[in-house]
């Protein structure tokens, strides 16, 4: 099989969102009149975001939900993908579990794959998504303001976690919680819905993925804006809450858990309640933003100060 | 130096096209009313695409230029751009001039680089471009007819022969003129203002990344119609006369050329001969489309075949 037989077989698939997909030297893309585009790119290399051995189809959900995820933190509506794919050699039966991890996924989200290189090298997965959202309402890092509220969608610790357990470093928590938590690591869900209906009411959004106190210390600085967060507020799963005070930075600093995290005015507060009936999602208020800089972790409102052993995940320390 | 301080001191420059450039999860774009997008992503791998110990400032200058080329190759303006680096190392001297050859290609086609992602891991470079075109008149690979004439732009053979050099297989030609031939490899220079201006002129395009054979068979499959070229008619440096008859594969089949091949009406052809003087860019007419299908090689309009040992290049081969 060669290269063009294999994107042919396993990536060009139809992409009624566009007005030409794949096959030519770049896709062909129509934006709807009054929309802005939101455009993100996230790489995964084996080894670094991925064990190797790494289940293919989770991979390609994976590779696709971390970009999800950066639209969804923009309140935007994911619309097309292009995928960038090095890989050691041309294995049909990775690829085809890859690829239809990857379209499950996008299926799912109307996204279309719309273009792409092929390439032999070590396994190098990197996907740009890019997104519509009205003119003007994208939410930013920028808008949070002392006072706002900080949300948190879903559950934190897991992806953590699962990462700990496969270096044999977890705590006893049981098979079965082990398994969930997996489940966060490797197929996360990328939270568009939320992302779109937040839109008016967050002042600030980003996703979770190097770990909330440094990814909510890269929103505080663009807002100009301190911190403080609550840990035995912040969300998990009902197994590991004993491990939220032995172990605070699974929850506090672990990464790769996809969820969004949101500042909103208290005026919002009753709105954003109302949320989780309507999406099947949690959403946990976890702190408030104040003035000054940096992120502070309390205990508890009011409380004393958490120290953790590191703030979220530096490749190049 | 750590992952975010990394990225502000190389790749956060001011993108005045964009609403929003690097820093958030997304960039935010304003595509103008009346434009269509064209988007397309090129992945570079050391040992592959290039050879270690390439020196960083040609390969961030070329891993924008192919994508460029691309966008070029659609007939479109190049906007905004993605780039997604794996390292080894966060080597700064390195990352300083891969940064510098970067812009300063970016800079000469006011092209903002509005995001993207740095990790470690084995040297890659992955790049998206997106491009403006007014809508539907984007230069597409399907639009070839039976009569048409095909043109290539510029010189071909003197990246293959940079490539062959470097694995001491290069005929004698002179230190000249593989001085001349490696800056083709190593310098490619991305033909945007052709492809802006063979709007209305041009039935199809392409890029020649793979070798021109190879490349031409691509929009003969698309367009539904066959292809004669003629290699006396290939353009090449003076310096290469000989070699293209001794060695046509190098001219034929060589990649890395990144050169404009497009099909046009003969009715266009008076047009398209008044473009070199105004360009400042050769156009050579090298063949002219069939019915039926395939490539055929010549040695001249209605001549001999010419055989090739191979056609273009392929990576999973």
């Amino acid at each position: 099989m060669n290269e063009f037989q294999l994107i042919r077989r396993y990536f060009d698939r139809p992409a009624p969102g566009a007005v030409l997909g794949v096959g030519d030297d770049a896709a062909i893309l129509a934006p709807a009149p009054g929309m802005e585009l939101v455009v993100t790119t996230d790489m995964l290399v084996e080894g670094r975001h991925f064990f190797a051995g790494t289940d293919p189809a989770s991979l390609g959900h994976k590779t696709l939900a971390v970009n999800l995820s950066d639209v969804a933190a923009m309140g935007a509506r994911a619309r097309w993908a292009t995928l960038a794919v090095a890989l050691p050699a041309a294995d049909e039966a990775w690829l085809a579990a890859f690829s239809r991890g990857f379209f499950s996924l996008a299926d799912r989200h109307d996204v279309d794959l719309v273009g792409g290189d092929t390439t032999r090298g070590p396994l190098t997965l990197s996907v740009t998504l890019i997104g519509e959202v009205p003119a003007g309402q994208a939410i930013r890092r920028d808008g949070a303001v002392a006072g706002d509220d900080i949300w948190v969608s879903g559950e934190l610790g897991g992806a953590a976690l699962a990462v700990a357990a496969r270096y044999g470093r977890a705590p006893d928590v049981g098979l079965d919680t082990l398994r969930n938590a997996a489940r966060r690591l490797d197929w996360p869900e990328p939270r568009l819905q939320l992302g779109e209906r937040l839109r008016g009411l967050a002042s600030a959004a980003l996703d979770v993925s190097d770990g909330l106190t440094g990814d909510l210390a890269h929103l505080c600085e663009r807002s100009g804006v301190a911190a403080e967060l609550w840990l035995s507020a912040l969300p998990c799963a009902e197994a590991l809450l004993a491990l939220r005070s032995s172990a605070p930075a699974l929850f506090a600093a672990g990464g790769d858990d996809y969820e969004l995290c949101f500042t909103a005015p208290r005026a919002h507060r009753a709105a954003i309640e109302a949320l989780p009936a309507e999406l099947g999602l949690r959403l946990t208020r976890v702190g408030r933003v104040a003035a000054g800089e940096g992120v502070r972790l309390l205990d508890a409102p009011d409380g004393a100060p958490v120290l953790l052993t590191h703030t979220s995940y530096d490749h190049f320390r």
